[in-house]
């Protein structure tokens, strides 16, 4: 029997959940959720209805996992707590100074539905954050390191955006290869946020507009810029449209720790991604956690849970014998 | 309270566990069992009572977690059931292919005495297995490669050593550069076993031994050296204990795999280790897990287990609430 999936939100993330689902056997799209005009969305699976976010509670016994797929900013705050004591539901809320109230609220909300909600899944947080874990855990005495990209930032893209004079930009954070070479080394060095990462910047300007005020209004922002070093590029709309459309991104986690009597022994386990579509990648760690979730809600587990709980096995469809045999 | 620790055989994996307890606040060691004389043991940690392992049923209320530390070959298929039915357990039971029978042996003593059994716990098996298994799950159209090196095998190490004239050997398996390189760009290539890894021996001949013959004998040995391309280098026994003393070991699980409607976008995950003792990193893992193994038998659990079966939580000394606030 499939597990059946609605979507709650039908952005980039929401469409690389659906693309996701047709990738696993196991799953089934049975319905999406959308703030716009049901009548104005067009999906890519055949039969699929689209729903106002509104008559969701009508499909309150015919969803087995709800993924919801609003913004970190004002959605999920509201949007997971109110899913989920309907639903079973995964949520990919990232701004992580706000995790733990986050958590909270979800897991009070999950508790009185008797439902599991599975909060900030995706990669980082997610994938990174299990690898910091197991990292810290099995090296107690060490430094755990974690660089982003190069990727493109949306908020930081945004930020050049509102410049007065600017058309568009895109952004990409890079991390500094001789920074990731002295952490690889293991020698646990310190690391500014200058010495950790590069921004750069290709921007389209308005005709007629200064580009030098433009640069240095970038180059000198505060939090978003200011701390790094920068360059600046001015190319046409063309230019954009043709050699900056993707959403790539990725990054690295790396700890280095010692072992030994006399702590002689140095050990460095690294984890990376690569990544051609960071809402698609995101929405593939969703989805395989949504069997997770699922099989969590049927062990009789309910409340709010980060990746951090999960016992990989759940993630995967295979079997515990299955997986033994063929992964262990 | 601390988690009370019992050492089973103390060879090099045995000396790693104890200094790596010694890495972690929340455990104890409360004793090493040894076949030899106890006598005859000299621990590092001072007070802890190195006994016989004839007498071990005797500590069985006094030991949280016992840590086998014997080889996969003869020793754990008997050693592990054993004390699987009086104490909680853990083992790095290696050999892959017999992993279903020993856990199905494990499984059952286990139940019997109402135990857990982690089995099978280290790096391959262990961290690489849970990172095939999030990455196939994640991922779930695409391929998983394992690479191994640069480290010593020391089975390769030991069948060089049985060839009349050699006096002692070192075997380095080194992954080939471009092999990685290729699965790295998502290329998802097919690779033969010679395409992959390379092997690097260090020989000690007697005096008067032919080389040209150990040399022919090492590269065309069946299984162990035929299939790769193999390089043999003659030193002398002082350059070999110089040089070639350290039990340094490593590698690579990186998987590739596509998303999107048309499979358009490429992600490439990749997990690697690179360490200056392959026992002791082995210890560390071990040791982070008998904390989930404790864990697990408070929460009521009994049986053979995988690390794939564990939430990565139940590895670390903080808690829940300190993981979600510190490094989701």
């Amino acid at each position: 029997m499939s597990i059946k999936i609605g979507i709650f939100g039908y952005g980039n993330l929401g469409r690389g959940v659906e693309s996701a689902i047709a990738q696993n056997d196991d799953m089934e799209l049975v319905a999406v959720f959308t703030r716009r005009p049901p009548e104005s969305l067009k999906l890519r699976t055949p039969g699929v209805p689209v729903m106002s976010v509104n008559s969701v509670a009508e499909m309150k016994d015919k969803i087995d996992v709800m993924i919801i797929c609003g913004g970190s900013a004002t959605d999920l705050p509201v949007q997971t707590p109110a899913i989920a004591s309907m639903f079973n539901c995964i949520d990919s809320f990232d701004t992580h100074a706000r995790i733990p109230e986050h958590f909270a609220r979800v897991d009070s909300a999950a508790k009185e539905g008797n439902k599991v909600a599975l909060i900030s899944c995706g990669w980082d947080p997610g994938m990174f954050s299990v690898m910091r874990l197991y990292s810290e855990a099995i090296l107690p005495e060490g430094s755990t390191y974690t660089f982003w990209g190069k990727g493109v930032s949306q908020g930081h893209s945004d930020a050049i955006r509102r410049i007065d004079g600017v058309l568009d930009a895109k952004q990409y954070t890079i991390p500094v290869e001789s920074a990731l070479d002295a952490v690889r080394s293991g020698a646990a060095p310190e690391l500014t946020t200058r010495q950790k990462h590069l921004r750069e910047c290709f921007v389209v300007a308005a005709d007629g507009a200064d580009r030098a005020r433009i640069e240095n209004e970038i180059k000198t922002m505060p939090n978003y810029f200011a701390d790094y070093d920068t360059t600046v590029h001015f190319i046409s709309a063309e230019e954009l449209l043709r050699d900056h459309s993707g959403i790539p991104h990725g990054g690295f986690v790396i700890r280095s720790g010692k072992s030994g009597f006399e702590r002689e022994n140095t050990h460095v386990m690294e984890f990376s991604l690569k990544l051609d579509s960071n809402p698609e990648y995101t929405s593939s760690v969703i989805v395989a956690s949504a069997r997770a979730v699922a099989r969590l809600s049927a062990d009789g587990a309910c409340g709010a849970k980060s990746i951090l709980d999960i016992p990989p096995s759940y993630l995967s469809p295979k079997s515990p014998a299955e997986l033994r045999k063929e992964l262990l």
